[in-house]
């Protein structure tokens, strides 16, 4: 069965279906099936919202991809940018752009990976919008919800502060890259977005700046760096990398540093936190995850300076 | 220039500063540049979000539409919805697919179109995505701030309510029909979101369902009856047209009635008033626009029950 034999509105109510089995509805007033969606936060909380699009043949291929994995796939990497913001997620919006002759069986399967995945995170389905289109998209909308003035944001790093990490990196670019050299199965990675560690951050006196890691180690902290002006002393050798790493990477013949410190798609948190904040394996247990120390915030040094690397350091 | 020439990051920035200019900051505690933006609801207030996209080929073709019309176009009808639910916007999110091969003054004038938009309605542009695609798409999501239990929701429509519209019908689908014969000019109708009306309905005493109006008049009226369980007795010469519109329409050998109940794109609301409820003219003062009343609602027939017109009356 195809889309364009089901029609706009079954369509809509397909979904709506599917949603409704997944439901918390903590912070949802009105899900699907209105103008818009009604979701309420707790007093005193500021709304946070972000959106993400997944374009078929720019992020995912169908045939590497199992279609529920996409689903989650998809609402993990915006509920990892709420984690970032320390944000707890209220509710989720699908806007499904889709070919008429997609199979229909694929898209209840993105859906039910969408909405096992709200489940888990307590952000269920609440709207969204369907239409054709050439290729297929998925664009998520999360709102979430974090009390005021406690938003962790990128532009407030400052020098002293202590750079962190929550987890490992490089995991996912050594299955991307095998799976791309035809050695490994389809994807059936799904990150997990670190929202008790970004909600417990939020709430850790001491807290300086976050951002979380999609693009690249080193390229989001260029941008949490800019953002915040300042600079840092960074221990790439400290960057922690998943067991078995460096044996893998070998029989790829990959350079593991470079994979941990560019490969992206980590989506885990880079915070950093003030000199007096609890050391790195209290702050392990406060975040309930894996936390490693890998470099300092430092002052942005003049407009021309060198950029040059200390033994053992990148400088930004 | 094309899009290909800037990269991502330039375009964000790109983007972020022209949503600078527009931007009115009420409600937004942080905007485009971190994970997530932050929004500020008044205390009592639940958070109202929806999601729409247009898609090129399917929703519009560059060459019958100027560029900053199109980015008008994208958020009015995304504020349209939020009137519905009688919520006040807080900002948006402007997610954009796009060949690299686009021009990059035609993705200027979209913003441009999409910050002067949100000026006119206090909803600045906070946050958004873009990604290559094959086709062009814009995916626009809207969230707003109604009082709590003061929704304006489709499924509240009781028999004995009085149904009722703002503004006019059929202009729109007039409009496209008149592009399409290659008789006009480029489409330069930019709805025009009934925040207002919206907003003094959801304060009013009495007021019943709402729906905005961009499927037809007919189908919408038929979501709303669905949602709410009823029926309505529609009197459809009652449906209020735009001046000179049955001349216009006979030149072009078209139908006016189909036309204002079946043509799609006028973004009014259709609404339901409890039979106490202020009269025709005081709705009117109220809401701050034109109202007129098409019908009643009236209790739902059971299943099978037929579903035949009385003489001057459509049954639904």
């Amino acid at each position: 069965v195809r889309l364009r034999q089901v029609g706009e509105f079954p369509l809509i109510e397909r979904i709506a279906r599917a949603a409704r089995r997944g439901a918390r509805d903590a912070g949802v007033v009105l899900g699907i099936g209105d103008d818009a969606a009604l979701l309420r936060a707790r007093p005193g909380e500021d709304v946070a919202v972000t959106t993400d699009a997944l374009v078929e043949d720019v992020h995912f291929r169908w045939r590497s991809i199992e279609p529920e994995t996409l689903g989650r796939r998809a609402l993990a990497v915006n509920l990892s940018d709420l984690a970032a913001m320390g944000a707890r997620p209220l509710g989720c919006l699908f806007a499904l752009a889709a070919p008429p002759a997609l199979e229909l069986a694929r898209l209840d399967a993105v859906v039910r990976g969408l909405v096992a995945e709200g489940r888990r995170h307590a952000c269920p389905l609440v709207g969204g919008n369907v239409t054709r289109a050439r290729e297929t998209s998925l664009t998520i909308t999360v709102v979430g919800a974090v009390a005021r003035g406690r938003a962790l944001r990128r532009d407030a790093a400052r020098p002293g502060d202590r750079l962190c990490v929550t987890g490992v990196f490089g995991a996912a670019a050594l299955e991307r890259l095998t799976a791309e050299c035809g050695r490994g199965r389809r994807e059936r990675r799904v990150p997990l977005p670190r929202l008790a560690a970004g909600a417990a951050l939020a709430r850790l006196r001491g807290a300086g700046a976050c951002i979380d890691v999609s693009d690249g180690l080193l390229a989001d902290l260029g941008h949490l760096l800019q953002a915040s002006g300042v600079d840092a002393a960074l221990e790439p050798g400290q960057v922690p990398r998943p067991r078995g790493f460096a044996a893998a990477c070998a029989r790829l013949g990959l350079d593991p540093e470079a994979l941990a410190l560019r490969g992206g798609e980590d989506y885990e948190l880079l915070f950093s936190v003030r000199p007096g904040a609890p050391g790195t394996p209290a702050l392990a247990r406060r975040l309930g995850c894996p936390v490693t120390e890998i470099g300092r915030i430092v002052p942005r040094r003049g407009v021309g300076a060198p950029r040059a690397a200390a033994a053992g350091w990148t400088h930004f």
